[in-house]
């Protein structure tokens, strides 16, 4: 079985983008404010969006589930108050679950979160529950600067973050670090700030102690981790400086990289520097780059072709970061599979 | 020759830090407030920091020649006003001077600038003149983001910058972009701010043609180039959405990427993607990391190894990495070495 754990609902009908749009318009003037019962989306328009998109590249390429979260440029945690936040993390994570009950051998729910800047993380635990237990999602996205590009929240590390992690840790769930659109012009959303909120989170979990405190939480980082398996030698060296054990045995027990990275060299090197056992395939599909690779012929975001022609990676190493590594670091989701006899 | 494009003063004598925590108090109580010429450093101090530290290593590694710039994140431009920018920058300008007269054939100067958050960059000129006429400076570091963290000036590409674009281009002299001490509590300087500066400036250059206006305008992003080489096919892909020409046409005319890359691996992925004539060697000694890996007995920044190692370059591109790319990047530099009969 071929897992891809990093996959959002991006291709969602434009329903959803017109009634959010009404949303935010509603900030300013409460006449246009929508109702959530406002947004009405049929079964066949989820099919048509998923079987189109989605689905057609995962059989195309030969991926069997992928876990499925709402778009997350499109969370935009810094647009009105945790209210606004809160509904709109509701209506996606609904969808979510909906094109998961349509296409349960396929699709798996991660919730996002209705994070709002300055607003107390514990404001989020309802709608972790409720995807958790009513949903059956198996992972969160935690964004890290809800500011959406001004980075004004503590460190992933603070105590700030103490009440997600405990739920996280109570369900065990992994979250997977993921910011949104950037609002400063001077991140690109998918160019700049994707990669730079990965490398300071691996940076921040490296100058603190967090996994003493919860010692089974998990991070997923996307991306390819950053710029963080380039540079493994910087961060070894910057641990040694600070007095911390190496990266590879304070952080590891609990840190995955996906394989989001999309050419050849990139995937070995992740291969090179990573244990195996802390990758986990994914590819972002359809999400940040969209297109064919000139010089190969392919999608730049086929990652399962880079995996497959690794010579990093042995038939056994493969067979741990498409679906073994997954089954470890989402723990429900092993029990999803195996309730199903997989 | 082996040219290092990338040091800093980081080993300088103790009284140029008391006298900036001087300068720094002075900003609230006047009265505090030194004078420049309250600072005395002696050549036999700078001889001995230097050959005690720098000049050791190269001496022990075999390089023989440094692009020497003041401690970059000592430059703190979020500090005070233009003012105090504008008297610490000539003071540690000045100090690599001083060194690059003291050993001709080992240290030639980069200029720090007056940068100050929200002031008009034009401020900077001034300095940038003083730097290349009176002191031979071959260099600027360019500072994105002087607000240390915050990220409130615009993007590279922005008129705001042009002025200086159009010094630099004058003189023939290449900007190394480089930001300077995190004052936000969520990037780490040196394991995260630096590498999304990296990341972020290469990726605001990708998303504009700024190069269309200054052809000849020359960057060098430090630290390989943040996480951008590997994640090459990210940026090719984002490229190809975003309707431009392929990076490698449309800016590695002008884009130059160092070899601050602390492991073998991730120089094996320098050369793997970015063509030689893009690659400049150094180390940035004594810097970031200072440390010897246990894995290999040697320093983290002892890149000249990696380099020699890698067998993605042959002699004939390490000439180029070593000496004869930096001549192109640096006509200043080359000028220099030739009438000294190198």
């Amino acid at each position: 079985m071929i897992i891809d754990c990093h996959g959002h609902y991006t291709t969602a009908p434009k329903a959803l983008e017109n009634w959010r749009e009404r949303q935010v318009a509603g900030i300013k003037d409460p006449s246009q404010a929508p109702k959530a019962s406002d947004l009405s989306i049929g079964d066949d328009e989820l099919r048509e969006t998923i079987e189109l998109n989605q689905l057609k590249l995962m059989r195309e390429r030969g991926s069997d589930l992928t876990i499925f979260s709402p778009r997350a440029s499109f969370m935009a945690h810094h647009v009105g108050d945790f209210q606004v936040s809160s509904t709109w993390a509701a209506i996606c994570n609904e969808l979510c679950f909906r094109v998961s009950q349509l296409y349960p051998d396929h699709f798996i729910g991660a919730a996002m979160l209705p994070q709002s800047p300055g607003v107390d993380p514990a404001t989020c635990i309802p709608e972790i529950r409720r995807c958790v237990e009513e949903y059956g999602f198996v992972a969160v996205n935690l964004n890290p600067d809800p500011s959406g590009g001004h980075w004004r929240e503590p460190p992933l590390t603070d105590r700030h973050w103490y009440p997600v992690y405990e739920t996280l840790v109570e369900y065990d769930i992994p979250a997977m670090v993921h910011v949104s659109t950037s609002c400063n012009a001077c991140f690109h959303t998918t160019g700049a700030h994707y990669l730079n909120a990965d490398t300071t989170a691996f940076m921040q979990l490296l100058t603190d102690d967090l996994f003493r405190n919860f010692p089974t939480l998990r991070f997923v980082i996307p991306h390819g981790g950053g710029a963080v398996p380039y540079h493994w030698g910087r961060f070894r060296g910057l641990a040694q400086m600070l007095k911390k054990p190496e990266p590879r045995q304070a952080l590891l027990g609990n840190v995955f990289f996906d394989t989001c990275v999309y050419h050849q060299p990139g995937i070995d090197l992740l291969g090179t520097v990573i244990p195996v056992d802390n990758i986990l395939f994914a590819s972002e599909m359809i999400g940040a780059v969209r297109g064919i690779d000139p010089d190969t012929g392919h999608y730049f975001d086929d990652t399962k072709r880079y995996v497959d022609a690794s010579p990093r990676f042995s038939d056994a190493d493969r067979h741990k970061i498409f679906e073994d590594n997954a089954r470890r670091a989402y723990p429900r989701l092993d029990a999803a599979l195996k309730a199903r006899g997989h």
